[in-house]
């Protein structure tokens, strides 16, 4: 009986599993560098768990399902609850701040698209206790670390970044009631994906006055910190936002990641969770998905059952990212290899059998990637075999065995040199 | 709303996460010095791909739902199906053999036992395309292999081998009838498990004659191959299959783990599929499940609509793992860093947190584990907690500064010495 993979997953054969791991190392690599522990949940939890963060909406996107106890859960389709669940149940046990991690395995039940699946993988990187913009200083650093390692130059990517603290202020400012606000968001965010006109007629509707539509319009294509009181007069709140995030960059120009950062009302984020400067990267050449979003979120940890304690933090999946990589160059096929051999044992005859059991098992026992082939073919095939393997060197068994002899070849120079075996696995 | 995490499920908090890492990080290298490439599959699956290995009971035991296209998915409560599946699907394209490992998060929706959660993770490697108990040696020299490296002896775990191709030609020898042996395996299985005489007992009601229930019981303690013959006599093919497991018993002494293996007829593993050399490893000293278990299964392929090519493997859960580890104090709470800080940054004045952001950056970008504090905290306190995060080294930025120098703290030993910033940057 022959089954299909369900639609929207992926099989990781070597090849992808190589790809997978590249992204996977060096997420964990930046994390550790800028000093974050590495956290996990479980792949399941409480159903509602979800509802609290997200509405009754995200049913729906969810893979959800009842145990025998007839307790309602779902997949995970984000950390972040986790995260703050975790942190609520040990906040007096955790000392602050808190800087963590994961790259947790996530389930969308979505129709799967280009550049997203319904199943994924998504590096967190999360900074609880820190009321401060150099917190989400070192979030966007974080990032862009990642990102500029692997290759990628500001002319690839851009840190597109806006504050909620500064768009609510403005808002408030211009005279729109706090409390439209929460719907407010949700429409500005779709900004970029709304054809112009489309995106102004929704803004009427929802605002009313045309005169506030214009200003609001005005405000959402600002591309720097500097225009903004060309637009309006800021009263206090206002002002005060804008120096926060004028701060922000100063402190992102010191970290050397100014390049890659540019001011830009038009991010929203359409979650209702943000409360603070928020930021999402784009590639600055093709039209991908956000490859990472984030931003501050200073009260979920409250909406959890905690306490008040102001929290920042970013996310990137793996599947955006990786058509990124392949688009420019940073990521080919075959470029990683799939198997260490660092050396493969080959024989003249099966009766060596033993001998190459035996030597394997020591190196192998000595932390030693070590390889045979199964049968004792010939010995060019064996070392075909060898290099096919990208085995670094080849130790042959042949007659010299009989003086505890064995051949060793280098298989990137092709030199062979015959040493004492007792010398050799002295030596290693 | 506070909510807490379901039962029999897992949070990795820093601490459990550096234990998750440093038992995954070990079953990866183990199986990277044996050879095997790596490859994962989707969280979920078809139900029904469940359903063709394990039979119907198996549903109740699975976490299942229907995603919006009314499929019946379930998580994975293992991943040699998803292998079966995966390998058919490129049969033709992958060399063979085929060496592969995998460390899956595996689901059941079992109730919670000391050693069995509902969530855990489990080592797997299978050689695929090798009809040789060569391969059988290699799966259980790479799971001793990885045991010993974390410092198990042979008086803590051994490998119990068994044959079901031996038990099979055993039981036909006298005069079982071969559709009987399929409903007698479970049953064989569970010895162990049973009182003495609750499995006397139910051996009688299957198998009806008293002599053959003396014989199997007789066969069933037996813990040497050369015993077997002192039993019954050996008809042609129980004499190949005897034959073959004492090649097997050679070939892992020839590998030098010979003392971590015996023979023992009571493993028979409950699952139909097995055709082969059957083994589990044991914990010798406590009464904890199965550490690790596996053997042959040359059918699955074929069953999963393949071609028949054989196979054998071995799952290692993590659950176990751990308590053993505990247990043999070979993993102790507070031995595994959850954090790296190669180098702590201080500063004595808020001035200085430019100078402090600016020299973190390049030291992060250079690849080094760098952590500052928020706030310009007297010294004493931020080297306080450069030693908290196990700092080896602090840097401290003070006065000297302006002449363009550093002092660096060696945190181990204590000693301090005052250096040029720019020689500091080029020796890195």
């Amino acid at each position: 009986m022959k089954i299909p993979p369900v639609k929207g997953t992926r099989d990781f054969y070597p090849p992808q599993m190589a790809v997978h791991n590249f992204i996977n190392d060096g997420w964990k690599r930046a994390s550790i560098r800028n000093g974050f522990e590495e956290y996990d949940g479980p792949i399941f939890e409480y159903l509602k768990m979800y509802q609290i963060k997200s509405g009754d909406e995200i049913v729906d996107q969810l893979f959800n399902f009842k145990d025998r106890g007839d307790r309602h859960l779902a997949i995970r389709p984000e950390i972040t609850p986790t995260l703050a669940r975790m942190v609520n149940q040990q906040i007096n046990a955790l000392s602050k701040p808190i800087k963590w991690f994961s790259v947790p395995r996530l389930c969308r039940a979505e129709r799967p698209q280009k550049g997203r699946l319904r199943e994924f993988y998504q590096w967190n990187i999360d900074i609880i206790g820190i009321d401060d913009v150099l917190a989400d200083a070192e979030i966007i650093f974080t990032t862009i670390d990642y990102l500029r390692q692997l290759g990628l130059k500001p002319a690839d990517v851009k840190a597109k970044i806006s504050s909620r603290k500064l768009l609510a202020a403005l808002l408030c400012n211009i005279g729109i009631p706090e409390e439209k606000l929460d719907s407010l968001y949700p429409l500005l965010d779709k900004k970029a994906k709304l054809p112009a006109d489309t995106f102004e007629e929704l803004l009427k509707e929802n605002v009313c006055d045309g005169a506030k539509v214009k200003t609001i319009l005005d405000l959402m294509s600002v591309d720097s910190v500097e225009k903004i009181s060309d637009i309006i007069n800021l009263n206090q709140e206002a002002q005060a936002a804008l120096d926060e995030i004028k701060h922000l960059f100063d402190l992102l120009a010191v970290m050397d990641i100014g390049e890659y950062c540019v001011f830009d009302m038009s991010i929203v984020r359409g979650l209702a969770y943000y409360t603070g400067v928020v930021f999402e990267v784009h590639d600055m050449v093709g039209d991908l998905r956000a490859i990472a979003g984030g931003g501050r979120y200073d009260n979920l940890l409250r909406d959890f059952g905690g306490p008040a304690i102001s929290a920042t933090g970013m996310g990137m999946g793996d599947c955006v990212l990786e058509i990124l990589l392949r688009q420019r160059g940073l990521l080919k096929d075959g470029q990683l290899q799939t198997r260490k051999v660092e050396f493969f044992v080959a024989y003249v005859n099966d009766e060596l059998l033993k001998n190459v059991l035996e030597i394997t098992a020591r190196l192998r026992q000595a932390d030693i990637s070590t390889s045979f082939s199964y049968k004792a073919q010939n010995l060019k095939k064996q070392l075909k075999q060898a290099a096919a393997l990208n085995a670094e060197k080849c130790i042959i068994l042949g007659d010299e065995l009989e003086q505890g002899q064995i051949v060793i070849k280098d298989m990137s120079t092709g030199e062979q040199s015959c040493v004492d075996m007792g010398e050799f696995f002295k030596n290693l």
